[in-house]
């Protein structure tokens, strides 16, 4: 078995639960927030920093692998983990979103996807298939079924049939998964229509993935149609098995989700927005660029003890930000990230102690989006 | 007394030396290669990982932290250590070369350089007294006099006219400094006329300053001309205090300065050249961007002791840089300036053994430029 998950506690109030999950490359404390390595790297980070930030899993992307470097290049540097010296585990995902949000540059049939690549034009093909062709090869430890999405807003016939889609697509992934130190997590599709969402959980749950996903979602649609889809989906999904809802990570929805009985989330907007100036923090964003905070000497977030909350100021970091100094996207995604991973341990705590229905009261009555 | 050097080793065969500076924020072993930290950050690294890569002190500089973030908001953060979280030595340059770059932006009158900020367009004033000023408000332990550089080529009397305002100026700044806690180093000029560089450090060495700097070399002239230079110049510079070619650090013009008994250097190209994927090694540079590299999975520099190299193949370093990841920058910047502190530490054990001239002719056999 590559992967076991153990349901450590549920809770009453809500579908808050705490869990772990043992992997080849160890174990993973849930609810968990994995942030994203799309191109074998967190951006702006080392794999040091990143650890030190709280991290025990990151993602990856097969769509930017198979593009550059190409799979087999990261197989014979002995595999991701190595690759990009990460011991710890790692997911892929399996391109189906990627291709999706190439938009005319892809065409969609029974097969796979055909489409051209962002960089050079050149024509490639995403089948169930090669996509586990290509994520077995990368070697993560846990793989994600090859999926289509739909947009946000979309009509019901195209979402059914993608959704229908999407769950041939994930025997055709079943079938071809050959690997047995990787896990293969289904996904649930459906968009925003419940009545999807539960046929769509109830196929997938059916096909007995070790994990499963919820995919289609913060896709732009208002956040409370995700909590919908979200209350309609994870009730059908396997207590037993850890669920995953799909490029979802800022605090509140994070939050939303827990409460929810999801147990993992990731998502590039840590480090995108630290790229950008933006600090994340429990009550909300602070644009350090902005000049108010030219003089302020505090730390970002007054109590965090990541690296940069610890080392340095507002001002310093807001100096580097304004001067396009690379240092300054480092510092923020530190924080960001650590940020969202002790939020998350924070979550663990108050569900472990019985009050996490508080928690999440406290938190939106502080946080402002 | 602020700083003090002491004279360690002296060798037979050349002018290469071995010695010891202290200064409030710990002592600097010479030979020595600091890295530069423009806007108050060594490019793409933290002073971390500048550290772990064996740097003992760092430049900043005042033109550049003048504009941004301003010098008083420096002071009001608590001085240039604490603002940029860097607790050992700092050097800060006077801006003097930076607006003498500016060309038509800049205007050169005995009371000082009016100049238009490269950024915004607005206008300003650097003199000697200015200089200081701001170099003593940013609190480094080693700040430079004010000098007017010269370009390369110029004519004799333009640079000696520079020349000898420099040494106005530096009377001048001698004059404004007030900080017990800093020293002040000369910097002698000259351009490439050998009449005017002996000149010039006889009128700077009989200013008895704590340190000597040679500066207006390595702008454009051919590197035999800087050796020239340096043979007239730094055996009229006092023994008993530390020598700095300034803006001068690749491995070749480390190893011909230190035979000519330079004892300080600095160079924006370790990470300049980093961010562009190209490494600094002892037989050379190695373009990591090249697709000769792409499936390389040895190290940058075979033997190197650097985190790069402990971690990260060729093959990843180049993808990273393929795909304009920030951390390709940072790893090459960590291997660019270990490699140079690295060389210079075995610099340094050459002198002591009393084999520097052997280190050097070996050194050559095996580097192109």
């Amino acid at each position: 078995m590559s992967l076991s998950f153990t349901l450590k506690k549920t809770c009453k109030d809500t579908m808050a639960r705490r869990g772990r999950i043992e992997t080849p490359h160890g174990a993973i404390e849930t609810p968990v927030f994995m942030p994203v390595g799309t191109q074998a790297t967190v951006k702006a980070m080392t794999p040091e920093q990143v650890k030190a930030a709280g991290a025990e899993i990151v993602l990856a992307n097969t769509y930017h692998l198979y593009l550059r470097p190409g799979h087999e290049l990261v197989a014979e540097a002995g595999g991701l983990h190595r690759f990009m010296n990460w011991g710890k585990p790692i997911l892929t995902d399996s391109g189906g979103f990627q291709v999706f949000s190439l938009g005319a540059l892809r065409k969609i049939t029974e097969e796979g996807v055909k489409f051209q690549s962002h960089l050079d034009g050149s024509r490639h093909m995403l089948s169930p298939e090669k996509a586990m062709e290509i994520e077995q090869t990368l070697g993560a430890d846990i793989i994600m079924a090859f999926d289509e999405c739909t947009a946000y807003p979309a009509e019901y016939n195209t979402v059914a049939a993608a959704m229908e889609r999407t769950h041939r697509w994930a025997q055709r992934c079943k079938k071809a998964k050959a690997r047995d130190d990787q896990a293969l997590f289904g996904i649930v599709q459906g968009g925003t229509f419940a009545d999807l969402r539960q046929e769509s959980a109830k196929a997938i749950a059916a096909m007995d993935f070790p994990g499963n996903a919820i995919g289609g979602l913060s896709v732009g649609e208002p956040k409370p149609l995700m909590n919908d889809m979200l209350d309609v989906t994870t009730p059908l999904l396997p207590e037993n098995k850890p669920r995953y809802l799909m490029g979802v990570g800022s605090f509140d929805c994070i939050v939303d989700g827990v409460a929810r009985g999801v147990d993992m989330f990731d998502c590039v907007l840590q480090t995108r927005v630290a790229r950008n100036g933006t600090a994340l923090t429990r009550r909300g964003r602070v644009v350090i660029r902005n000049a108010t905070y030219s003089r302020d000497f505090s730390p970002i977030e007054e109590g965090c003890t990541c690296y940069t909350c610890q080392n340095y100021t507002r001002a310093y970091v807001r100096h580097l930000i304004k001067t396009s100094e690379i240092l300054g996207a480092t510092l923020l995604s530190i924080h960001n990230v650590h940020a969202t991973i002790q939020f998350v341990n924070d979550i663990r705590t108050a569900i472990e102690e019985d009050r996490f229905a508080a928690f999440k009261d406290d938190f939106f009555a502080n946080y402002h989006n």
